[in-house]
């Protein structure tokens, strides 16, 4: 996959710099590509549901910004990126030290890209799938980002 | 819908006050009734994506609580629930002074139940539906609930 | 919600009228009105599952173009629809004399509109929710149409 | 992964030759191993949508039941399968001589069973993703099959 942007990095890490959710939970990039973002995500108490397991939409957090940064990688220069959908297939309790969300793209169009997102727990002897997610992008011209109107 | 458990009301406040992430997030439950929970969410910056608006895994995470407290209503005594996997649809824009989101059961079986969530922004003059999810949800014997295995 | 082409119906029936998967399984159209279309399906024992129910793909279909085609009544003069992805749950077997699929628009936006359908198990003393499907749908000038590439 | 029941491809021919929408579709089984179930479809004109291409509840029949077959490679002796839900995205036109839906299981549980299958266009030059599809199976005894109710 060849991005449109060669400056695609620079500009990846300086929008997942201003989303205080992603550094409100401790998520950081670990690996960008054309087409691909990981975010590591550390275990949290204070995210978790009723069993003490990290709570599903904090999964979910994680795993939808890896799919919108991996479509935003492949994306041309003066657009942004917006979900429109996503749906998530939780598989394992979210145990563990901390998780690594894969996102990648599956296919690049004019319009919408389409990615999903393998979320595995991490710091155990076995690495775990707890979680995968399909997602929904819209690429849109910057100038009408701030209006979220698709 | 009739309740299996008559205590169903304290069975979900019980749980919910469990969910850190809840807590985190400054949800609390505004509504409970067979097969329907209502949890409002005020807008807060440190959980938005990067144009300023509440991020979608913070939205995902309101409506993955209530359709799973609203089919938690109708399930019986010494049960447990679990999302099994959910897909988000994102209208609008998140912004606004405040979300609820609705919770309600569109199917309960013996093992799994069925919800859907609709999401609002509140506190402008237009109610706005900014999201909807449907869910798909186990319900368990408790002295399961805790290995998350299904 | 106001149609943006007068001859919304009859353009949904010329394109309804060329879907030849819906003549196959002798779907027919029930009602229209603006943002929402709705389908009948009689059972047919060709298109069942390995218990004699109709196949969840069968069911998916006229939900498909149930909501596709309540998103075409709220589309432009000029343009075709195109469904970029579903999610359907599957409530109750689909057994009965005939099923309804009604298709509505949750969200009509400039390139995408958000549509959900329920289909009713009909012929029976009690109508059934069998299914309940969320659909993406794009709408894209008609010199496009014939590409699918979006 | 292993099966539990060594007769899992005599299960799976048997139960496949009873859904007599695979049938009327033409397709067939071209792969069966622990796990994973290949069917493959032709491309017919009786199947379509408005512009000529495959109508996606035809793709998705076809990725509903190679998903389904997949968890059902490993499921015990004395169940049956049934799909609860699925969500499918649309990634390029449903053309070409025919297709291929390739399904397989992602988590098999006590319960539930997580699938994926992804559907390529075949008999061109080129090799293409038109589809691909998250399912989540539940496994059941075989006395309660006919029933539906889950």
């Amino acid at each position: 996959m060849i991005p449109k942007d060669p400056a695609y990095e620079a500009r990846v890490r300086e929008s997942f710099s201003r989303q205080s959710h992603m550094a409100t939970l401790g998520a950081r990039i670990v690996f960008i590509a054309p087409g691909e973002v990981h975010l590591a995500l550390p275990f949290a108490r204070q995210f978790c549901q009723q069993n003490g397991f990290m709570h599903a939409g904090a999964i979910a957090s994680v795993a939808d910004s890896a799919n919108g940064y991996a479509a935003y990688t492949l994306a041309p220069p003066g657009t942004d990126v917006l979900a429109v959908e996503f749906k998530i297939n939780l598989l394992a309790p979210a145990q563990g030290e901390g998780f690594l969300a894969c996102g990648r793209v599956l296919r690049s169009g004019r319009t919408l890209t389409v990615c999903q997102a393998d979320v595995f727990s991490t710091g155990t002897a076995e690495r775990t799938m707890i979680a995968t997610m399909l997602s929904t992008i819209i690429v849109r011209p910057l100038e009408r980002g701030a209006t979220g109107a698709v």
